[in-house]
């Protein structure tokens, strides 16, 4: 199977992002989905979600250090994100996966972010992975899109704004990795202290040379993943709202599971408005 | 079926988009997406996405006339967006839809624009709307979410952040109309020169009162639908490198399918990163 490990943490969009998410895997034939949540303990809105999926997966959590932690206000480019969850998503895979006998170790590993968009191609294109298969990324690192350069089937460079000269620059969602290989290596893991931008390699150097990537996506020239980011809501209104004891249910936070209207304490509120009356005969 | 209209336009992220909107439509059971282009004609991507994606759908454009364009810089709320793709959905199915008879009139009409996330519930409960039915839409209206209040089956008011003086105070997201009763009122249309926030009030106005909407998702007590936002990629090291006579293939644009890179004008450029030699020996 492919195994898609994916961290991700709570937030307002986080629901809808796992959402989406779970559409394109459940249209790619065997996938298995290792969400880690970056939290003290598993939430019951993954839970919810995962349990109703109708996909194979594995539900995993592992904190960020508090010092690890990018903070609010902090610019994203200080601390790498997602990093102890995709290494606790590798140690399962090292030693708590159910394994079938040799057959089941002809996986696939991929690094998915829960905010990108992949299309159900890239995921024909890794099944085929030997050890590290790579393609371009689109809409990363200030860039319409990144890109292995290949000649003669071969990976001679990179196709990057920035600092070409690290080891493999490459973005978290251009490769995939097989699980053998993976296994044979039971070292490899993410560096969470690696310098900026050095994340991806501090995986692969202790993988693959460049020169044994193999190219997907017609020898990378097509664009099938992206690496969209999803705007953070403003509550500007809510805020308003609440300060005059009239904001959304609180008991909805991430989980959006509103509870009944009638309940609410909003509800008791002689302010809430009625607007029955001033609709009435305008239709 | 469910009839989902979808204004779209061209955009650095439109074919990202497009892919995971797909994705959760290829989960709904008969659903017909009628998507309209913001363009002077159909554009390639848009047709190749729509001829391999395996949906049943309607490709249609409409180009916002100038003076009704939000133009770059002006704040969003300024002009309502996708009124005029909405109106040609509206008059296709009105005119140009193939009938087959009474039995194809059962049908429901929705408006999805291509940045919301949509869970595939929020199908099943609009499928049975008899006139039309509403429910919350999350992150919408710098809230965290809108909602009609309901109160014995009926909906009473609206939770939400501004101006519930207005008709109808609910998102393009949070309702769907029966085919039929658009068929009864061919006027019903959306106004384009309605006032901020009234747009969707313009169409609705026309179709029912608010003691005759149809409250869907538990009561209105469940978010289904998010109105997220993606942001806009920024190509600061794509502006330098094409500066440079580097950047990314031109002829790519919203297109994404690389041409190969071994014809590419930068390709020649002997400034091309190779860095297969920085990497060899330290894997
Ligand atoms: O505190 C955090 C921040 C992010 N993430 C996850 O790490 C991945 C990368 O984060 P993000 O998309 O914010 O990074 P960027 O788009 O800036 O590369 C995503 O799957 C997030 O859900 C996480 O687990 N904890
Ligand atoms: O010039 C435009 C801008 C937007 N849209 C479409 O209209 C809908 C609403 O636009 P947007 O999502 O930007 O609006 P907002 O999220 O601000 O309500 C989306 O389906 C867009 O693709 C369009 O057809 N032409
Ligand atoms: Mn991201
Ligand atoms: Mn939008």
């Amino acid at each position: 199977p492919i195994y898609v490990i994916t961290p991700t943490y709570a937030r307002l969009v986080q629901k809808a992002e796992l959402t989406r998410l779970l559409h394109t895997f459940l249209l790619v034939p065997a996938l298995h989905w290792i969400l880690v949540e970056d939290a003290p303990h598993k939430t019951s809105l993954v839970s919810n979600l995962l349990k109703s999926s109708g996909l194979s997966y594995t539900h995993l959590n592992m904190l960020t250090a508090p010092q690890r932690k990018l903070q609010e206000g902090e610019p994203n480019w200080l601390k790498p994100r997602g990093v102890e969850q995709r290494n606790e998503g590798l140690r399962w895979l090292r030693e708590d996966r159910p394994s079938t006998g040799g057959a089941s170790e002809q996986g696939v590993v991929y690094f998915a972010d829960d905010d990108n968009t992949y299309s159900l191609q890239l995921f024909q294109e890794m099944r085929s992975t030997q050890k590290v298969s790579v393609w371009p990324v689109g809409l990363v690192g200030a860039m319409k899109y990144e890109s292995p350069v290949v000649q003669g089937g071969q990976v001679v460079g990179f196709h990057t704004g920035w600092r070409p000269s690290r080891p493999f620059p490459v973005d978290m969602a251009g490769f995939a990795v097989s699980l053998r290989l993976l296994l044979e290596r039971p070292e490899a893991r993410f560096h969470g202290d690696a310098a900026q931008g050095f994340l991806e390699s501090s995986l692969l150097q202790g993988l693959v040379t460049v020169d044994e990537l193999e190219p997907r996506a017609d020898n990378c020239t097509k664009v099938l993943v992206w690496h969209t980011r999803t705007e953070k809501p403003k509550l500007k209104r809510e805020d308003v709202l609440q300060a005059q004891g009239q904001g959304s249910d609180p008991r909805v936070e991430n989980v959006f599971t509103l509870a009944r209207h009638q309940d609410l304490s909003w509800g008791r509120c002689g302010l809430m408005w009625l607007c029955v009356e001033l609709t009435t005969g305008q239709a």
